[in-house]
């Protein structure tokens, strides 16, 4: 009996590794005969570097770099088992947890910390990366990130533009003639889940500017200095940072991958199970355990659970979902490749509670235990 | 495939037959081949009439009778399926729910309602009962309900003695020359899971009186007036109450059931499981599903779940345990024949929320359909 365990993180309780070694415990406990092996997955947002470098037994790298509204903070990132390539969530360096409430504005921050994190990769020898675009409080389309890897904007007077999505509007000059060789041999794969264009009603500004600290007329602005700077760009450039689907991810992040680093916008679940090498790792697996916080509607949406799901569906192995929260399952999981699931929770409870880690973790334990108990019983009816 | 689903009522939100009935639905939308059979259980407590009445294809008879502090009370009783034997829970005519808190007083309430109940169903045409002894806010010895089934108890003026724990320590006389013959026909099962004797520290007064209203005076009082009523019996009809295990079960019935009208006391669970005749139900089931509000240390004691399980396990037969809270499961629930234990609920929920009938209705279906399918998918796996 072969089980494989690929859990996404159970965000604000524990990681996926974390939820991985609780389940298991569980099933060893139940029966210490099964093969279990456990392999971290995520969806490209949050836990996304933890993963890939705990399933392909790399390192961590912690760095100070240029935070999101220029004070400096301590990012980390991760270098893969093959040493050649790194994983970056662009939130470490300019994501939304790093502010408080107050000091949220999509004019002021910048991404220019993303680029010094690629950077510090590239001078350590990474040529390919992994980037996930989750969670930042920026609106800059990645100018700042640009900037820190050697590329050049320029406004009216012949100035460097400065740092925020407030100075967009008055770029009129890009030059990349001073970007290092070693940026240029730089592949990127990013994880991108969204299709929003650049600019626009359905751009980054109008889109995820409010979340970010964008009051009305912040996000005009801001829309406005998208457009002027993708017109820029296709005039300079050639580039045309509108019709890329998924310019408009992290404040136009997207746009700089996909136009300026030549990057491929993938879906994040499977970018991430294609590099831990999932398929492979299925070969002879009776059944797969799989899981989130919450599984609903958008968990059949490229979530990790079910991207786990469909390519172990693939391969006819099935599926269990685990999650703090079930009440919202409905057949559309399913369809997604997961046979049956189940809530981690042992009966009422605060959310308060049942997220405390040391409860998610003696929960994952439970229910993993009586599943080994529901599986090896059902086996030997005839 | 034939499962066998016998639940226990969820007690306050749904009854036995609702939460077995909830369960077969979940169960048949993951395959609508599987052979499913219901029976109702219950524990000798509250729901057992039900669960019997259903289990047999019985019916429920309604009758006004003295309620336990002499108001008029509607109660209801069951005649089983082969319509000689009644099924009675005490707490119909003399229970705790039928009186408000200050209404409570050990001091006058009766048990004569029980005997009415009794009266009623030997002149229907029954001899054999099934006593539910639970929730009795009595403290009588069971004289009440001995005087309406034509026991005689005299005080020293020769005067009958008056309704109420107060009285038993002035009976001097007993007389059983006016009980009709059919009541001496009656054969009485009682289900009693405690072993108290009739007075004395761990007796009816001391254990039970406080839950009943009793203030330290009275409880003295009416330990007091226990013992005097057993050594009026053990001289006038050498019949020793105190020894009689149970004998202080609701407030002293155990007694009387046990020492006047020859009655057996048993495991609840044993009798009504015997009743309904779970041990034939089993002959070719793959699967039995069992549960009930709560499982805890104390459910692999002389609760439903356990009683189903053990009854399961002695065939062979692998147990699945539901209930509403599984947060305090343990081993000693698989030493009772549970194989494997799953909560009901879908996640982080309050008690209010997941005891509302709706939702434990629900709940019930989902985790079914959920077991339904790993048991399916369990069985196809080579």
């Amino acid at each position: 009996m072969n089980i494989l365990i690929a859990m996404d993180s159970l965000k604000g309780s524990l990681s996926s590794i974390e939820a991985n070694n609780a389940i298991a415990e569980g099933l060893l406990n139940a029966n210490n005969k099964f093969s279990v092996q456990a392999v971290p997955v995520a969806d490209g947002g949050e836990g996304t570097v933890e993963a890939l470098v705990h399933a392909t037994d790399g390192h961590f790298i912690e760095k100070i770099v240029t935070g999101p509204v220029g004070v400096p903070v301590q990012a980390r990132y991760g270098i893969l088992g093959g040493k050649n390539t790194a994983v970056i969530e662009v939130a470490e360096a300019c994501g939304l947890p790093l502010l408080t409430k107050e000091q949220l504005n999509p004019l002021i921050t910048t991404t220019y910390g993303v680029g010094e994190l690629i950077m510090d990769a590239i001078d350590r020898g990474c040529r390919d990366f992994i980037i996930g675009l989750g969670g930042s409080a920026t609106n800059d389309a990645g100018v700042g990130m640009l900037q820190a890897l050697g590329y050049q904007f320029f406004v009216q007077n012949g100035d460097s533009v400065g740092l925020g999505g407030e100075f967009l509007k008055v770029i009129v000059k890009v030059d990349s003639s001073k970007v290092p060789s070693k940026v240029k041999e730089a592949r990127f794969r990013v994880a991108c889940d969204v299709n929003n264009p650049l600019y626009g009603p359905n751009g980054a500004a109008y889109i995820y500017g409010p979340q970010k600290g964008g009051t009305p007329e912040m996000i005009k602005e801001l829309d406005e200095g998208l457009k002027r700077f993708a017109d820029v760009c296709l005039e300079q450039m050639g580039v045309d940072l509108q019709h890329i689907t998924g310019a408009g991810a992290a404040g136009g992040l997207g746009a700089a991958f996909a136009g300026f680093l030549g990057g491929q916008l993938e879906s994040g679940v499977s970018l991430i199970l294609a590099e831990n090498k999932l398929e492979k790792k299925l070969a002879g697996v009776d059944l797969v355990i799989t899981g989130e916080g919450k599984l609903d509607g958008q968990t059949s949406m490229g979530k990790a659970p079910a991207g786990v799901a469909k390519m172990a569906q693939s391969l006819g192995i099935p599926v269990i979902a685990l999650a703090g929260d079930v009440s919202e399952g409905n057949p559309q999981l399913y369809d997604s490749g997961i046979t049956a699931y189940f809530t981690i929770v042992g009966g009422p409870v605060s959310l308060e509670k049942a997220m405390k880690p040391e409860v998610a973790r003696e929960n994952l334990k439970r229910i993993a235990e009586q599943i080994g108990r529901v599986w090896g019983m059902a086996r030997i009816i005839k």
